[in-house]
């Protein structure tokens, strides 16, 4: 369930700020992005070309198609461009809040583009510091915007250390916002700096972001130029007006790929909030993400790049289960093994069986050597059980086990049918096909976790139930070639294909479905999977062949 | 890296269809998202309440920003609102076509909103069929696009079945386009259609998607109504002028989460050749990623919602490595644990060992505990090679034992200082602290993949590196409390600190960084990773523990 967050903003036709920042901000923090635009610019990387801006009123029409229909958990301001614009948002939340509690309001009071050019018409201010900023859980100017804003409310005032961000937010506060956070991207500062803020003023509380802690001299060793004492930091502020202040610091980025920071972070904070943190967290985890952003970015366009928005996701390998695809990791399983599991269910061996035709001497050979093959398989569970971290899964191991012990039972019933006694399964010497398939398994089980032991268990499983269900599928058609009355092995195909195996073969399939979904695999560990499957299949067939060859 | 895709379109302002759609679809598939924006829309998913379009001038100038600063791998167009903005589109294309080969460029002939809004002027469908179509790799019209665009061409005709879909595909291609998709979402369709289809136009390749294939009898057994044959199925043709004719086929959705879907189809296809992918793999890949986009939809507005974008994703739970974040893995280890890895680094022990106060007896008992230790660690390696799959892995895990036997033979010759003999160390009884720790690392390595296991291992590896570098910077300090000259643990203290062991710590450390890197887990299996770290530093302070207490 994603949650719907809100951009009134600027388009910025290079995707990397503006509207296009702030819908790939939600997008990375799983939120549902909806998106109000107060006007289009013509610019890139290097710079504004053109800006075109919406009539207030068409700004209004667009808040009001998403008010009346979508359940809004965060907004998010930016470029608001003029009085007019910003004076139809202003009554816009107004009349949103009549009719209950508006969602928290982050308003980035963008005025200038990196690139120099004017976003905001200065007779907008006005409307933002008496009308929008009352209305806001947070404003986030940086330093520019900070200076600007308290000289249009009276102070000129430069900010260029800490202290003077720590009195600028309290002063900015004064708006009647619920929070302030000044941005101090562009103020480098140091450890020392820190420390000294911090012991003028007690009562602030200081969170380090990527700087190492305590006991972490080993992570020195290879890096030491990121020890705290010699690095270039930067710091934001928070100030709240319950009073609590909160100064966030972390590594100083050298770096061009910073177009489109600002939109970045306020629609990360306003994502966060949506998705219920606290002012403190979203701020915290909103900072960190936008820093990674910058850090991890790939050169885009010729001059300040956009950050990297996705650095915080990747793919899912296994598609999400679905009314007509309810079975995906298994049917990617078979699909991409299909010509050898086809090769195995529906092996020579397979269709004699179904047709009554099978030389007799191969099915006794073959059901001699399943049986020391399900010695192997019934110690596989003994191992998996021993591998398990939870009650609930060593009793589905031992419970696997005590119907293998079961399934014995009637193996030997039945082999009496052909002749065959105890003894002589006991004492039949193990062909290289039931060695090598046995083996396999017991060593996927040592190698791996209990995962990878499991995909090789139910290869076998969910082979032997399709086997069983082919077979009674074609003897369902009309002029089959596979003939049950009369059928000397009727007694086997109907075990395959009967309630009691097919329970198994369920019970197996929405385990590994829902192995899957708990622990999602990586594309390597994917691979690792599709291959002991693959290979079980081929051992599946192996065994057939050696039964029709009648080979060791 | 992230291929640039560029979409030329109209605004959403509910966010589920337009530019907001194909910025979605662009992110999903890895690709960076540049749009130009062709008009607004007061929107939702109940309808369009108000277009306000852009100047064509305006529009133009958009694209000439793009077009100077971005590489563009492909462009999708989707709503174009008339004609004049139609003809500076196509004017911008053959601008930048004369300086060179155009990307892919995919036109989605937008005409009407699924809820029945205009959004093309009738002017400008001739712009569209003379000169845009002509400009691109694919169209990409719906049943009633499709008919609109061929009575303006003078046919008319209603494609509601396979044979009139080829018919209308084919004619289509005339206007010279490289390739038509028409698409069929609102034609059911059946499998005997299909078949039927086939067998009439031989050469036509059908690709079955979301549909189960042979050999998959048993993922039926609980849902037997995805069988093909009682399935309702939709079709989409493409036709290509090289003659190749190929129809998708899947399952039909009922669904109303459907608001976008045609924009997001386009995109996702202009995606899909902007990272590589042939044409028909192309709209086979775009076409299940937007049928499983609707599938997982959750409700989003009251009337037809937005589709699922973000369902092939998910969360990267390690930082990436970063210049000031080279160990993320290793850090996230740490500071989850900070407790107690502090209360194992910082031990009591470990104080009075650096200060050379330490009573004697409790450095022996320890140092004897340390030898019978060692044996189970130097065992664990054994198993780790037991559970590698590769010769680089074996000779790793090799490597480390004879590591640890060198280690052993400083061992004795360090104990005999202290008067310890080798059979001493040998018939010392082992402790409890000593068998939980030692016992505990061959249960992990049984029970899990070779990664719990260095988990396990790389605890007490860095732990010791970090004791030593802790004792050797406390060292360094003025009027330390650490002493180093006449200390009886000067050896002990250079041995974990010195080059040798600081070595194995860095080849640690890169080992589990670059395993997180190529096998990133699942939130499930870094929480068994967190709970293996966390519990070997527990282990390891109740080792320090026993040697203070003298305990067994």
């Amino acid at each position: 369930m994603s949650n719907v967050v809100l951009t009134i903003a600027g388009s910025d036709s290079s995707g990397g700020a503006g509207i296009q920042a702030d819908l790939k901000a939600f997008a990375a923090h799983g939120c549902y992005g909806a998106s109000v635009i107060t006007a289009l610019t013509a610019q890139n990387t290097t710079g504004v070309q053109g800006v075109h801006p919406t009539p207030s009123q068409f700004v209004e029409q667009q808040i009001t198609s998403v008010f009346d229909d979508l359940d809004i958990r965060a907004i998010k301001t930016g470029m608001l461009f003029d009085a007019a614009i910003a004076k139809v948002v202003v009554q816009s939340l107004k009349t949103r809040a009549s009719h209950g509690p508006l969602p928290p309001v982050i308003c980035d009071p963008v005025c200038v583009s990196t690139s120099g050019h004017t976003l905001l018409n200065e007779d907008a201010l006005d409307v933002l510091i008496s009308e929008l900023f009352p209305l806001s859980t947070l404003i986030t100017p940086n330093k520019s915007e900070a200076e600007l804003l308290l000289s249009r409310m009276g102070t000129n005032v430069k900010i260029n250390d800490l202290d003077a961000m720590l009195a600028s937010a309290k002063k900015l506060l004064s708006v009647g916002c619920e929070a302030v956070l000044i941005k101090g991207g562009h103020i480098i500062t140091h450890i020392q700096d820190v420390i000294a803020t911090q012991s003028k003023y007690p009562e602030l509380k200081v969170i380090k972001q990527g700087l190492l802690g305590d006991n972490m001299e080993i992570l020195l060793v290879n890096y030491p130029d990121i020890a705290i004492n010699s690095l270039e930091l930067v710091a934001d502020v928070l100030y709240h007006k319950s009073g609590e202040t909160t100064m966030f610091v972390r590594p100083h980025i050298e770096s061009s790929s910073t177009h489109g920071t600002g939109c970045t972070l306020s629609s990360a904070i306003a994502s966060e909030l949506a998705n219920g943190s606290s002012l403190d967290v979203a701020v915290a985890n909103a900072a960190m993400y936008t820093h990674v952003g910058i850090q991890t970015a790939h050169p885009i366009g010729k001059g300040h790049g956009p950050l990297n928005h996705f650095h915080n996701v990747t793919k899912f390998l296994i598609p999400q289960r679905t009314a007509t695809n309810p079975y995906p990791f298994t049917r990617l399983l078979i699909e991409g093994a299909s010509s050898s599991w086809k090769g195995y269910v529906e092996h020579d061996f397979v269709r004699q069986l179904g047709q009554g035709t099978l030389d007799r001497a191969r099915f006794i050979h073959f059901i001699k050597q399943d049986y020391l093959y399900l010695k192997y398989y019934a110690r596989a569970y003994g191992l998996l059980a021993a591998k398990s971290t939870s009650f609930g899964w060593i009793r589905s191991a031992t419970e696997t086990i005590l119907n293998v012990l079961h399934e014995i039972g009637n193996h030997k019933t039945y082999c009496s049918t052909f002749g065959i006694t105890e003894a002589d399964l006991e004492n039949t010497p193990e062909s290289a096909a039931t060695t090598s398939y046995g083996a396999y398994m017991i060593d996927i089980g040592l190698q791996g976790d209990s995962m990878k032991l499991v995909m090789a268990l139910t290869a076998c499983l969910l082979g032997y139930g399709e086997v069983g269900l082919w077979l009674k599928k074609q003897a369902s058609m009309e002029n089959s070639w596979v003939v049950l009355e009369g059928n000397p092995y009727k007694h086997w195909i109907e075990e395959y294909a009967g309630k009691m195996y097919q329970d198994a073969v369920r019970i197996g399939l929405e385990t590994i479905e829902s192995f899957a979904v708990a622990d999602p695999p990586s594309a390597q560990r994917l691979n690792e999977w599709h291959s002991v499957w693959e290979r079980c299949t081929r051992l599946e067939k192996g065994f057939w062949d050696m039964a029709m060859q009648l080979s060791e």
